[in-house]
């Protein structure tokens, strides 16, 4: 358990606090497989005597008869899984799925979902689903991510440079996944990158992504300038060994898309998309993220890491969607997911950013078509650029589209989007906002158990059964304290 | 000038006290026509030398160079239009429509919408858009609400029975349109609802609808056995004459459709619809809106009352949506839109409620279909029934999406929905909320002015200029908020 071989200090901190107990209304129950494995969910008793049982990403922090110590980092569920299967020759997820065997993690996330393990092994097989999940991370409960499945939700949390912050990391992923977010990605950055990464890692039930480029860029000073294959090449081996799930790599921004962008209204606003633009330009040589691509396949496939191919030339604005630079990477990504799948390694592919809704159809149907069917993961889109500080909004109304349309992972989008860093509150609104967004995409794809809370939650409400309503909504706190603020208390809540 | 005429007595509350001056950022500008209107818009002048004109729902509140005295009410803008038109025979805008006549009402809305003023005639004519207009509120300036003309968003504002509450309900309406509601709508029940909607009309810059059912079933007690036709048809008088722009009727519940709604998961949720469901049962009779629905007519001419068809069969969950009671309502919706156009009547018609994605673009176009493409005016529809405290997100999503499909006006949800009353913090989210998705359905489908506004603020995100982008921001004070909690003040924003 790598908890324990890496020396955590937080220096005046001390243990991280971090926030534990059941949600409101549930408590955790688990599903045993006939294989053996236990699939935690979250149960919602109800008052009339019957109950629920809800897709559970929280992890053992709202498990009440869990005993968590952020210091030694959960227990590596998936350890004994890992071993045996490196026993039997290894493999990743996707080569195990090509030769037809339904792996634990495939059996887990099938439970989860309520299908057949069969219909997972098959989705990841053909690539129209990942599963990521490195090998040195034995601590997260396996997901899948596919069109197949119910639409996930990705929390973005990290850091910039200030030391106490690693404590707030860390309850950050906790408080994200607690309210339902199914992966977070750390986009920390500053003096003690690795560190608040390891102990996120260590304590997350979730997986975790990162964008290398980031710490990368750290060690040459911030200069994108001196960057180079090399120090790319140890950060992702760095961040592989600590166990990140899935990078992002933005080996899409090629040097000869750089021109596209120039006549934009916002330019390139993906961070790695300006860095790799940057360095292509200073050196007026192809991104050694393009031309090293087949060595970071070895690298991922020895981990079993999953790409997320960025999209560093995403529309910023509403005026640059769908634009050529957009689509020139586009195609490009299609081609690198086919070189990635050649070298058994499971690839998603990053999507817009600011589309209106119009034209948020055809990003869909362009991915599908030039990647493969690979899982599109798409941060949004926003359907206007009028509303900073309600970004979580015009994001959600973009996101419940392009997920209805196929997209099988939304990227979060907070309140503070365009303006500042988001605080707990911020990601609590933004979580809770995608999913709503992700749950009416499964509403409309005809998910099969997707209606079962919709068609609860009514018929509590129908039946004046408050407590009910409370405890089966996505906020079970913000909506009692909604209620009670105009309402008398007890007596209209049990009537 | 109705203001003087009327007794106001607000008690210890003495006079209302309503958010007055510009919106950060903005002045009221007067756009004059040939025919010498004076049009008002809001006008954001940025740091780089430029500007930018909005649409503008605020009325005097908000220009710095207006007397507001909430005791006199506003200026009536109309009062020599409408005399005018009275002077030569009347008529109302449909009737004069129909027979070519552009009025200064059409042209004041043309101004707004930045369209030649015979594109509103025509569609007024066609009954694809209306003109809310009682000629008893001069006071209102005018707009047109049609699938051909930018979205509109209603807030509902009203208390329940406390006298107080009065001056609360004056700045909510004040506060709803500072914030970008096109129309709003009185839902008051209690002792004073006739003063409340006195104060209300003579202080409102936007069209005022009612839903008269409410009142009337205040005179008769709260039975609805115990309402008839003379108290319902007295109820629209009183109102008529105060100066009502459109009501809410809910005609189309008939006798042999109630039963439709027995196996629902959530039954008949609208509260007019409910109440006419209770009397067509007490009495087993057909409902009397529906019975006297050519009576009515009469009166709404008389007036120029707009037709806000009610769906009293709204379904109330994902579960109900678009079932038999919903769609055999539409269809009596439909030939009641017909009966009223032969009296020379407005008519919108009204629209759900719950409805999964999936199902939207069916409302919208059976709605068209079966009403002759009178103005679709939905509320939501919520995405999903899970995420109780949100809903003002779960059906922006809904609202979005319904609009792009050619709803014409957005009835909006707030946080507070299925938990308790609104008070001012809600109105302003819920408004926001609205005008997001309407300016994005505004986007989708090509209105010609919509872009001005997002490329606006995108160039001044691009180019750091933070005091524009807060400016041109729906709600540029949390937007300024916002960026202030986390960031440096003063230099980061001119950076």
């Amino acid at each position: 358990m790598a908890a324990e071989s890496v020396p955590f200090d937080l220096g005046e901190s001390g243990n991280p606090r971090v926030t534990t107990g059941p949600i409101s209304g549930s408590r955790k129950v688990h599903v045993s497989t006939p294989s053996g494995l236990r699939v935690p969910q979250r149960r919602v008793t109800l008052t009339n005597g019957e109950h629920l049982d809800l897709y559970d990403t929280s992890g053992p922090y709202t498990d009440s008869e869990a005993t968590v110590d952020v210091r030694r980092g959960l227990e590596p569920l998936r350890t004994t899984w890992i071993t045996d299967r490196e026993a039997t020759g290894g493999g990743t997820q996707l080569s195990l799925a090509r030769s037809g065997v339904v792996t634990p993690e495939m059996e887990f996330a099938a439970v989860r979902e309520g299908v057949p393990p069969e219909l997972v092994r098959d989705e990841v097989a053909a690539g129209r689903a990942v599963i990521p999940a490195n090998r040195r991370h034995p601590e997260s409960e396996p997901m899948v991510i596919g069109r197949r499945f119910l639409v996930k939700v990705n929390a973005n949390i990290g850091n910039s440079a200030v030391t106490s912050s690693i404590e707030e990391e860390v309850e950050k992923m906790v408080w994200a996944t607690r309210w339902g977010a199914h992966t977070i990605m750390d986009l920390s950055t500053g003096r003690r990158i690795h560190e608040t990464r390891e102990w996120i890692l260590r304590n997350s039930p979730v997986p975790v992504g990162t964008v290398p480029i980031y710490q990368a860029l750290e060690k040459v000073g911030g200069d994108p300038a001196r960057l180079s294959w090399p120090v790319y090449r140890d950060t992702v081996l760095e961040q592989a060994e600590q166990g990140v799930d899935y990078m992002t790599v933005h080996a899409g921004v090629l040097l000869r898309y750089v021109p596209l962008a120039a006549h934009r209204v916002t330019g390139i606003v993906s961070r790695g998309g300006s860095i790799m633009a940057a360095w292509c330009l200073a050196h007026h040589e192809e991104s050694f993220l393009y031309t090293h691509f087949e060595e970071l396949c070895e690298i991922f496939r020895e981990y079993d890491i999953t790409f997320s191919l960025g999209d560093g030339l995403r529309p910023g604005s509403i005026a640059d969607a769908n634009d050529e630079a957009q689509f020139a990477e586009l195609r490009t990504l299609g081609e690198l997911t086919h070189v990635a799948r050649r070298h058994d390694v499971q690839v998603m592919v990053e999507g817009p950013g600011h589309v209106p809704m119009h034209l948020i159809e055809e990003n869909v149907r362009l991915e599908e078509e030039l990647c493969g069917e690979a899982p599109f993961y798409t941060l949004g889109p926003l359907a206007t650029d009028i509303a900073p500080a309600y970004d979580h909004i015009t994001s959600a109304i973009g996101a419940a589209m392009i997920a209805r349309a196929g997209t099988a992972m939304l990227c979060y989008v907070t309140p503070k989007e365009h303006l500042g860093l988001p605080d707990r509150d911020d990601v609590k609104t933004g979580v809770v906002a995608y999913r709503i967004a992700a749950h009416a995409a499964d509403l409309a794809k005809g998910h099969p158990r997707a209606r079962e809370r919709d068609d609860a939650l009514s018929r509590a409400r129908f039946e004046f059964r408050w407590v009910d309503q409370f405890h089966l909504a996505l906020d079970p706190d913000t909506a009692r304290a909604f209620h009670d603020q105009t309402l008398p208390a007890e007596p209209a809540k049990t009537a």
